[in-house]
């Protein structure tokens, strides 16, 4: 059994933005030269997510619209007695889920056509971290 | 350490259906002789999901409705400006997660008494696959 | 490769209540002598979740009022036809997510600085139970 761990580190221009990691994600599993086994992917801020959906500017944008909806920025939660304002980014959080774990065969990510794996920042503009580990063998 | 996996087809007779996979999770571990472990079960589609919830038609129509209440059909998605029309089961996705991981403890699935696996099929009527996969010893 | 199974079990106060369950995970981790791995936090039931986000008393409220607001309680579910009254709690399970896998490294749970584990109960006030399996070496 072996396992390998990276950390990437994001600043996004925007406060909210999806950034596509299927590539970096993917270069960690050859990198492991593990061939069968599992990857897990999973944000390290309570703010962030990970998910998997389509690379298309359309629907990353009906994404970002409907996180909004379901999980509005507002000032009245209680969160914000504390001086925080980024309430919203937490629900957007649970929403959205912060990992996913992927299956790995043959030495590569096992995922669907158009599966792409996304780090999905609801609280940017400052540096924050997914962690990567691989097991396997 | 072993793994073992194995990939299920669907094709719905409706466009939205959830297809109860337990069985099916249940006799893979049995296949696998693997005694403790996780099994990993992903829909390998953007607009699909894999949930564990409860075997019971009153309850799958709640969710249903539910999925269409939060993230509805309309017309009026920006990644319908591809020619698609299935924005609202990129959606339903993510709200229901594509993916679940199970543990396997003393060779059986380690669920709950109503913990059952669900295939969540939110674009059907065309083939579309699930990968399940599961490492342990 | 190794691995750990444990089980915790709840009775809340509340019918719906949130438990901070981190120390108890950290202790398993430890007690397993596991370096590098997995720990898979499941419930075992479908009205409640297992969820990571933040130790801090306004947010939490905040995720329970949210909870109600998206999936409210209400006689009207086609579930409560069973005589079952707690449909709203299987709503909040499926958003919430009833399971989730951390990184073990160097023998603790690698968590960012604010991540806490929390078991969220929705339909409480009788003994649940969550599972904990830890798999790695």
């Amino acid at each position: 059994m072996r396992t390998l761990t990276e950390y990437l580190w994001f600043n996004t221009k925007n406060k909210k933005e999806f950034i596509n990691i299927t590539d970096e994600i993917e270069a960690i599993v050859r990198k492991s030269q593990i061939k069968e086994g599992f990857v897990l992917v999973s944000a390290m801020h309570i703010t962030a997510s990970v998910f998997v959906n389509d690379e298309e500017d359309g629907i990353k944008a009906d994404l970002l619209d409907w996180a909004e909806k379901l999980a509005p920025f507002k000032k009245e939660y209680r969160h914000h007695n504390t001086g925080e304002s980024n309430a919203d980014a937490h629900l957007k959080s649970i929403l959205f889920h912060h990992e996913v774990i992927l299956p790995v065969t043959g030495g590569r990510l096992d995922l669907g056509p158009w599966q792409q794996v996304f780090y999905g920042e609801f609280d940017g503009q400052r540096r924050k971290r997914v962690v990567i580990k691989i097991m396997g063998e």
